[in-house]
């Protein structure tokens, strides 16, 4: 919490630190060292910010500071580095779910930079007013990938009642009750990849934990996430190579995993208006909380594991093919059916514009770089655009 | 209704139709000038179809198939062109609107080609499967304009729950009965045009006429409608003759209407999750029924009438400005603030969504051709994009 109170005052407010960008990232970092030491001897538990459920509140002391973080993060934590980073923690669903997002950035983003042997990420590191912060890491006009983005966001606060009927209007069994705020905490990652390339396809993946009091005493717990691959261009290969591994993910737990967390994708990703889905699917899921915390959570890390095997060897392999203008264009139009989506359908992204104090840019970030709307286009009269419109209105089975 | 079976039987689904369009447009027209006179003998009560309301249902019978359509209109209107074009129909107030709305899509399109120099407007009519159509006019990559759509629809039928919900979220009174499905008939024009030049504002407005089954027994009627101007670059002179024109058509009926719906304007198109306006405003009004129908008509139509005054000499006196390769790059961001607004926040794009047989390439004629987003983009470290954000973030009085 003093580390969260030197952050603000060093920091202002967002708009601030937004303004100074360059030199704020190398600040943050001081007072986030400093704020380690600072914080050595608050509970959290005197946070008078955050009102936190009972899981919450059982958190340990921040103690272990002089523990560093693995090399391969992208920078510290949202958390205290040596609560995250002490063994004795690692039972804590909370830690497990930071680590396991941290670990992806890292890796992700550092293969990603590799790949495209120019392009760096600038790494961005934010605070939320009402509680809790991120790590939004962002490439942008790489020769490889046009903009990608990796955040990981670790926030507690109160759900508004907006966001709470959002929540609500799932058809799933966490209903919350409505017309009061409900302290929450919520730590996941999400990403969305646009390649420049119209060969290499978009790729979107998030992983998230959720609790939140569920205003009678207790704590909702659960996790949610998936992947989802959006080619400009179909190639069945890529299709089944990215549906087998993220199978092989779920397999791992539960044979039954990957048929209905396919299906679900397939279910979710659909842009109403137009009758087609965003892409070529790959797994969706929300409300894992079975059969127990620790193995819903080994579910989870498989997944998380399997991206970059799901999806680099995919874009290694089509990332040097020449395209004509007319692709291009066709993959501008294609990347305005996935800003309709977003913005018309997405619940997370509905969720994160109606949650008070959301990091909008962290919350767009999943649109792409650049879209085209043209009136009437029509892909049916292309072989090669119907082969993918085909797929697009009905699913395949590809793994 | 003769007609419109005929249209049916030879113009297939609006997706066949879609495919077929260059050659379609010249069938449509020879359809619907042979269907009016085979239409004469029809009486609009007997169309099976159209579940229409009261009002709606004594609608004088076509008999005067052998009157012209005005030289400028685009094409031959939605409804019979005799009974619209039969001066003891006027006082109709469906007669009134499908007029007016050809009217100005005529005289605008018209003058638009001519500013353009080089580009035309292609006429899309479509028919919508449960009932009406409309005309889209469409200029697409012109000299002056990027994209300019001009859009009629006539169109009777039954509002969904979902459109009835969209349509009592508004906080008025108008409130329908929800849980069954309503007879509506609703005229309007609406247009959005995206020039090209990043010093030429876009401009929407749109004009619309309801009646709806109040699900009692009556009618409720009302028009809406408005116009608004979003610029890249603020121009105080343009802002201020913009507002001008349209508070003096205001003027002429009762001078309390420009200050209100001046505000309602500035309220309406707010970004709300980047706390800004989408322009610098205009006017917006709805539910408008008083002091009486042919006055509430006339206001409607001076609105209608001041647009080509209130727009194209913006266009005219900004079209030929040199602009640079980062001039582009901010329009183009900001038309992707355009798109946010619309696919987030519009009740029009929204109510046309979620409306059964909708049209979206009509509905979604409203987006930019080309639009961008950038990760942390930050206007207020440009002097000259600051000073649109202050307006965009705190409306001005211009007029």
């Amino acid at each position: 919490s003093l580390r969260r109170l030197v952050q603000f005052a060093t920091v202002g407010t967002a708009s601030a630190w937004r303004r100074r960008r360059p030199y704020l990232l190398v600040g943050m970092a001081t007072v986030a060292t400093s704020g380690a030491a600072l914080a050595l001897s608050i509970k959290r538990e005197n946070w008078p910010e955050l009102p936190l459920p009972a899981v919450v509140k059982s958190a340990p002391v921040c103690s272990a500071a002089s523990i560093g973080r693995p090399q391969h993060w992208m920078t510290d934590p949202v958390s205290e580095t040596g609560w995250l980073c002490d063994p004795s923690n690692s039972a804590e669903p909370r830690v497990g779910m930071e680590r396991l997002c941290m670990d992806l950035q890292g890796r992700l983003c550092r293969a990603m930079e590799e790949l495209d042997g120019e392009a760096r990420f600038i790494v961005d590191k934010w605070a939320r007013p009402s509680g809790g912060g991120g790590i939004s890491c962002v490439l942008t006009d790489g020769v490889v990938f046009e903009r990608a983005g990796v955040n990981i966001s670790v926030v507690h606060g109160s759900l508004t009642q907006q966001a709470v009927r959002q929540m609500n209007s799932r058809p799933d069994r966490h209903k919350l009750p409505e017309g009061k705020e409900l302290p929450f905490c919520a730590i996941g990652i999400s990403s969305v990849i646009h390649p420049r390339n119209p060969f290499v396809p978009t790729m979107h993946f998030n992983f998230r934990y959720f609790e939140i009091d569920d205003g009678k005493g207790g704590v909702s717990w659960w996790y949610g996430g998936g992947a989802d691959l959006t080619p400009t261009f179909l190639d069945k290969d890529d299709a089944t190579h990215f549906h087998r591994t993220l199978k092989a993910a779920c397999d791992n737990h539960d044979k039954s995993l990957y048929p209905k967390y396919k299906a679900w994708c397939d279910n979710y990703f659909v842009i109403e208006h137009r009758g087609e889905r965003r892409g070529v699917g790959g797994i969706f899921f929300d409300d894992v909380d079975s059969p127990n915390q620790p193995a819903a959570f080994a579910f989870v890390s498989s997944c998380a594991d399997a991206i970059e095997a799901a999806y680099l060897p995919i874009v290694r392999r089509n990332m040097r093919r020449g395209y004509s203008y007319a692709d291009r264009q066709w993959q501008l139009l294609r990347r305005g059916r996935y800003v309709e989506f977003n913005l018309v359908y997405d619940r997370g992204t509905k969720f994160g514009l109606f949650t008070k104090d959301a990091r909008i840019e962290s919350i767009l970030m999943s649109l792409p770089p650049l879209a085209r709307w043209e009136y009437c286009h029509d892909p049916d009269s292309d072989p090669v655009k119907a082969q993918l419109m085909r797929v697009l209105r009905e699913p395949v089975d590809w793994a």
